[in-house]
């Protein structure tokens, strides 16, 4: 990137999404009550779209290849409250309020981060099952 | 994935992140104290090895195909509190306790998600400047 263009990548007001070779971009989304992260999904340029339309979270499924409302089955929606972009607008961050029984993960947890790296080098599941 | 596997992945106690194509796993930062989301990066495996070994985050940057002590030149360090992995293990999150001026954006800014998109289309700074 240019050093003018990074400038306005980085310091100006156009949302302009800096989507991979693949179309995609990376989406953390965070509970707004608890602060909570729920998940890490990726959006293409339509579901991007769809969030912002809709006002409820749509990502990029990879492994099913289809646009993705979520909760569209579940009834876990999510209903956005915020949309941040990173410094160079490669990643975003969603603030969401969670319908349904708040369960993001398809594992039936709230978060998918349901799991930490303990000093053995084994996963240990949150005391929680969050 | 199979069945079988995927139980394996997602009910597991064994550590098995899934790096991409690229032999890169996405990484979310979080700020222990105040739960902020400090930013998006990537770690190859040799990134993560050493964030494990030393109890510091190191990163690999795409943009200067290297790896990355955070805070090495800046002061900036973050201690990792915990390091977990999400359901399908192809995505990590660091708690941290940042050290120096705390301003993990290379831009001088607290998190690198510092603006957030508006009604208009817009992007809105944060008004505390983080």
């Amino acid at each position: 990137m240019s050093q003018a263009l990074k400038e306005d990548v980085e310091e100006g007001v156009v949302f302009a999404p800096r989507f991979d070779a693949h179309g995609l971009i990376v989406c953390v989304t965070v509970e707004a009550a608890t602060r909570d992260v729920l998940m890490v999904a990726y959006m293409n340029e339509l579901a991007l779209e769809k969030t912002i339309e809709t006002g409820f979270a749509h990502y990029w499924s990879r492994s099913r290849r289809e646009l993705w409302r979520k909760g569209e089955t579940s009834g876990q929606t999510q209903k956005v409250l915020s949309l941040r972009v990173d410094c160079d607008q490669d990643a975003l961050l969603l603030e969401v309020d969670v319908g349904g029984d708040g369960k993001a993960c398809h594992t039936g947890r709230k978060s998918c981060f349901y799991r930490a790296l303990n000093g053995d080098g084994a996963l240990v599941f949150s005391a929680d099952g969050a």
